[in-house]
């Protein structure tokens, strides 16, 4: 045979044992299972093919898998991490959140989420307990057709201005996080410390992973924000705050051009609510378009 | 916007996040590196998309590899068993061993090699304290071109005919596996039991997924073959038993026709090398053929 002739050979049987493994799972009960094994198969194969993935490339694969299972436990999800550094978390909030017409944009729910976060009402302070600079963060919650949500229901939680959650202080207390009730308006309004960027977790695999990329492992400071009204998609995202230096560059590739706002900044004074602030202080308005619930 | 500008809108989305994921690559120091992590996000990307994966179907993943790297261990490697199930092993050896005139084909290493195994003669029998029927493997290595290859270097390892390698039993010794040189004539011949067909771990996450997918954790019974000679590609290869049930349905995909092998049944009597055999018996002749060395 020729060297053509080979190479035609050669890309015969490496077709015919992708085919081979895609009909080993035609015997699955479940047809979604079916179908995404199948896809998981063809897209492993046609990596493995498209690189020419060495023998010792192989050995690596195995082993920072191993490595990444053996860091996760209930504390650290080193997976999710990885998940997050590959893009892979944001593809799958963006194939489960399809674009519509004029609603605002979701991206990654993250690790820092807790049930149950305190009940509060529009204006007060959630802030308390946590370093940083006072923030009033307030908005409109309307569908795409604009009318006004009243009751919508916005969770909302943040870091402080080191950069941490609540969660990941010792003996932490809940702090930062609250839910509320959009009033009759539809508005809301709540009084916490603006966030600051921090790094995630980059002391294992993955950030072994990051650092042989040259990439940075920090995210820009932002706002987590879960919105929910019946009848209505629900909305999870952040806001990002405008100038951060990681806009560009967030670890987990969260940032929306859309969701970047601005905080403004304030002289020592009075504040919304009438409140009395003796340091500067900021504010950001947040308006928040729900897209209207479908089956797809 | 229109439901079609949606779903413009959320193609050019998701392509976006794809390629801004794969440009956070471009500052890796190592091109390798860059290309290899490139393709990996480009295909984890397109399966996300292509299948639509559901959050729940990302936990469900996530949950099924930290399992995984829980499960795994220096005596237990269940990602290799995982990258088995999925042809990903036996892809990379397709890569690696590209389609040869003429050339013997290969098949996957599997976790049963264990380095320095005793040297042995011509002629001489490996299977002492394995159960089994007696076995005699014989054959010829030889270039593509038909020349002899003498003094070339014969590896080869096996599961007794319960279906368990030395290394699996308590207290292993040794047996069932050697090197030797083929003679002056590129001949080699040795005894051993002949193997049977058994089934990869299965207790794990792996049996889960071949569970779910209707399929067996069975592999045909196989000889393991490792043979080189200075200025020929190593060949890492198996033969497999003619008649196996499970040559069909091999759970790691290593079977190809080539390396189908009548396994010889013989009355009690003289066998090979005049030994006298009290019991029935069988014999198989592989016959090498080794691809010269290049660099690609």
């Amino acid at each position: 045979m020729s060297a053509r002739e080979d190479s035609l050979e050669q890309r015969s049987r490496e077709a015919a044992l992708t085919d081979e493994v895609v009909a080993s799972f035609s015997t699955a009960r479940d047809p979604r299972y079916r179908e995404v094994m199948s896809s998981l198969v063809r897209h492993l194969h046609a990596f493995v093919r498209d690189v020419r993935l060495t023998q010792d490339e192989w050995d690596i694969a195995i082993s920072f898998l191993t490595r990444t299972g053996h860091m996760s436990d209930d504390l650290r999800q080193e997976f999710i991490l990885l998940s997050d550094v590959l893009g892979a978390s944001m593809m799958t909030v963006a194939v489960n959140s399809p674009a519509r017409s004029g609603a605002t944009e979701s991206t990654v729910f993250g690790p820092f989420f807790v049930e149950n976060a305190p009940l509060i009402e529009n204006g007060d302070d959630i802030g308390a307990g946590l370093s940083g600079r006072p923030c009033h963060v307030s908005g409109t919650v309307r569908s795409v057709t604009g009318e006004p949500l009243p009751g919508a229901r916005v969770e909302i939680w943040a870091a402080d201005d080191e950069g941490f959650y609540d969660v990941q202080r010792d003996g932490a207390k809940l702090a930062g996080r609250a839910h509320l009730f959009a009033d009759e308006n539809g508005d809301f309004d709540y009084w916490t410390v603006q966030p600051a960027a921090y790094p995630i977790p980059h002391d294992g695999p993955v950030g072994t992973l990051l650092d042989a990329a040259g990439r940075s492992p920090m995210r820009p400071a932002h706002i987590h924000f879960m919105v929910s009204q019946e009848g209505y998609e629900t909305l999870i995202t952040h806001i990002f705050v405008e100038g951060d230096q990681w806009l560009q560059n967030d670890a987990v590739f969260g940032v929306k051009e859309s969701l970047i706002l601005p905080f403004s900044e304030h002289p020592p004074g009075t504040g919304p609510g009438g409140r009395r602030i003796s340091e500067t202080w900021s504010s950001v308005r947040f308006d928040i378009v729900l897209a209207t619930s479908t089956d797809d």
